[in-house]
């Protein structure tokens, strides 16, 4: 028994937390999960969507393993709009949260030697999955210089035959990217002339709100296969439904061949799956949600992000490389030698947490040594609150 | 890629009711989803927990991903009635329904080169996930003339030192069988013997009807290592909420080891697991749930699988070899011999959907040619009618 090693953003959050030593009240700015704070609630048309499936006993049984047909054409009509082709519901394969979307993405992906390449930093599941099917993770740098771009000449070095596929996550966690249209026309002819196939993780879709306005991948569909993942965990914010989804959004059809399809549906037939009365509240949760509702959080983060972004520019031993545009998360730059007894970003995050009690995630966990994750989905308030305090413990440690 | 090639139940009675030509009402005895009748609904008090944690909302947010805390103490409570010992909150991985529950065990087992040991006829999620698990299944016998019971002989020939675990499904699907506290500690000191896990696949706990109670394989965890799969799919007669558990039922420990623990637990976080809300409902579901509900539900069954069993007594070509004792389906034996054009089990289903609209499942799907699985979870009048036109449709078929 193998036991992949990969640090998980969980655990290593875990342990931080268990090292703060409760003088101040606690702020975390180290998990995704916004539902934490009052500010960050889904509308309660969504939850009364999902009341009344519940209450109408008709969704108490199975569901088709690949989804309720009325749950995979909303999700394919929801999806469509972003695109110059429409979507069909067998093109929609209903998972439980985009976690699982990725895990089936990378089991029927796998085979005996198939590499994969995955954006450094990164959201560590796509390692864990990756270790877990043996399918060879190989990384690619994302360039901070650059709103973090792919590197697409080291994406080139780094296929080979056996390369399966490329990872893209836009808008990106935990770098707080928007790819632009140009980017990603670019990414998918790369994935082209390699012959792979992208994984588009959007599960943060429509969630950009700087100059850009988010793109989704699937746009290049036809340029090279795109296998979309998405959930109405962030835009809608209730990760805890557990309700997303893996879309071919492949209007050419390569990746409708008949084993393909045959292998995914079958591993739709063990994977568990959501809840089906959830599943029966997807039609009205894409098309009855108003405009404000999404138009409140986007605003939100934008006030989040530049609170966070104006804070640290403040703080000598931290810099950041761009702006967030978008998602919940970015990533700074930590600058060591500034600071006279913090040895790396691990030791930065440790100390913070018991001195502080504020959580910020290393970038070690994401892949990127003496870098740090910053998530912004949080009040005003306590974002203002822990920002202080990285602050205060950033002067009392500096060199000076 | 390697698509498996198993048969699948869906797969198959997809392919049956496609061929029901519609004159007559569709009555299917072939899937195991009783909600479909409204004789099988689950219990108000169950349905208002979930409804009242939505409300709350306060389970939006990520649960940890081997389960909230309430929930895996909540579940511990429930199966530690069974159980000569206590189990403790981390000794239980909550999941979304048994399925995944298999899933992750199978997943956490498989290692180059392992096998395992399957019952036939069995449940065929097993051997589609090994499958994809790249896990060796073999294949032992359940004896229809000795109520079902493990053919252990068989067993203990199959294993070798690459044998990781054997597979218990009690009460049975397909067998409808319910085994004795003897039996159960005969397959516990073989498993002891090889020095193999035992998959003790519960989801049918507690719907025993027969003259042998429910015993939980996790009684004898202590002579051989039990992890125990379950949920709230078949007794609380909600199968789309999604809610199953992984439990090492082992007082010694030996599933404790920390490798084994820290792979369970990141296997926990790719794999999407259930809705937060439902986690939360758990405590008041398995903790308030009347008993006039399991009682209702077990009369129902062993009513509706006394039909099954009379009737089929009255068709010459069809025998019974034991009367199902527990779980929702049973076994019965094809003879074809005695059927003038009709060539084997799966010619047999097809033609009766088509003649007839009835929908039984061809042994083959479970392992075993020329028999059938009934389910007998369905409101009696239908159960009567259906057996009814299994009784003409075989007479029209009969050589004399
Ligand atoms: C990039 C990325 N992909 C996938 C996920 C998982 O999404 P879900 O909660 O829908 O499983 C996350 C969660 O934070 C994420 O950041
Ligand atoms: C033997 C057996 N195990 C597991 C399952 C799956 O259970 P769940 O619906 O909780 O995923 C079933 C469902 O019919 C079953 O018959």
């Amino acid at each position: 028994m193998e036991a992949p090693t990969n640090i998980t953003i969980k655990g290593i959050l875990g342990l931080l937390t268990a090292n703060t030593d409760g003088c101040k009240k606690l702020i975390s700015l180290g998990m995704g999960d916004p539902t934490a704070y009052s500010c960050f609630r889904t509308t309660l048309s969504a939850q009364n969507a999902v009341l009344q499936a519940l209450q109408s006993a008709k969704f108490n049984g199975y569901s088709p393993t690949v989804g309720l047909p009325q749950t995979r054409k909303a999700i394919a009509g929801y999806l469509s709009t972003d695109l110059p082709y429409t979507l069909q519901p067998d093109d929609v394969y209903i998972t439980a949260g985009c976690t699982q979307a990725i895990e089936t993405t990378l089991s029927i992906l796998s085979r005996p030697g198939a590499n994969i390449l995955l954006p450094r930093p990164g959201f560590p599941i796509y390692g864990l999955c990756a270790a877990f099917r043996h399918l060879e993770p190989r990384y690619f740098d994302l360039l901070p210089q650059m709103q973090w771009e792919v590197d697409l000449k080291a994406v080139q070095d780094l296929a080979d035959q056996n390369t399966v596929a490329m990872v893209v996550i836009n808008p990106g966690n935990p770098c707080g990217n928007v790819y632009t249209y140009r980017h990603l026309q670019e990414i998918a002819e790369t994935a082209k002339r390699l012959g792979i196939v992208v994984i588009a993780d959007e599960v943060y879709g429509h969630l950009a709100f700087g100059a850009d306005p988010f793109v989704a991948m699937g746009v290049f569909g036809s340029v090279a296969p795109v296998i979309t993942l998405g959930s109405l965990s962030k835009r809608w914010l209730v990760p805890g439904w557990r309700l997303g989804w893996l879309v071919t959004s492949d209007p050419d059809g390569i990746l409708k061949s008949p084993k393909f399809v045959e292998r995914l549906k079958k591993y739709c037939d063990i994977n568990g799956g959501p809840a089906t009365f959830i599943q029966a509240a997807v039609p009205a949760i894409v098309g009855e949600t108003q405009q404000v509702f999404f138009t409140k959080t986007i605003n939100l983060l934008k006030q989040t992000s530049d609170i966070c972004y104006w804070k640290i520019k403040e703080i000598d031993c931290i810099s950041c490389p761009s702006k967030p545009q978008g998602s919940m998360a970015f990533m700074v730059k930590l600058n060591v030698s500034l600071l006279r007894d913090i040895s790396d970003d691990i030791d930065f995050c440790f100390k913070l947490a018991k001195e502080e009690s504020v959580i910020l995630l290393p970038g070690a966990a994401v892949g990127l040594k003496n870098w740090l994750r910053i998530t912004f989905a949080v009040d005003p308030s306590s974002l203002d609150e822990a920002l202080q305090r990285v602050n205060s413990f950033c002067q009392r440690h500096s060199c000076n």
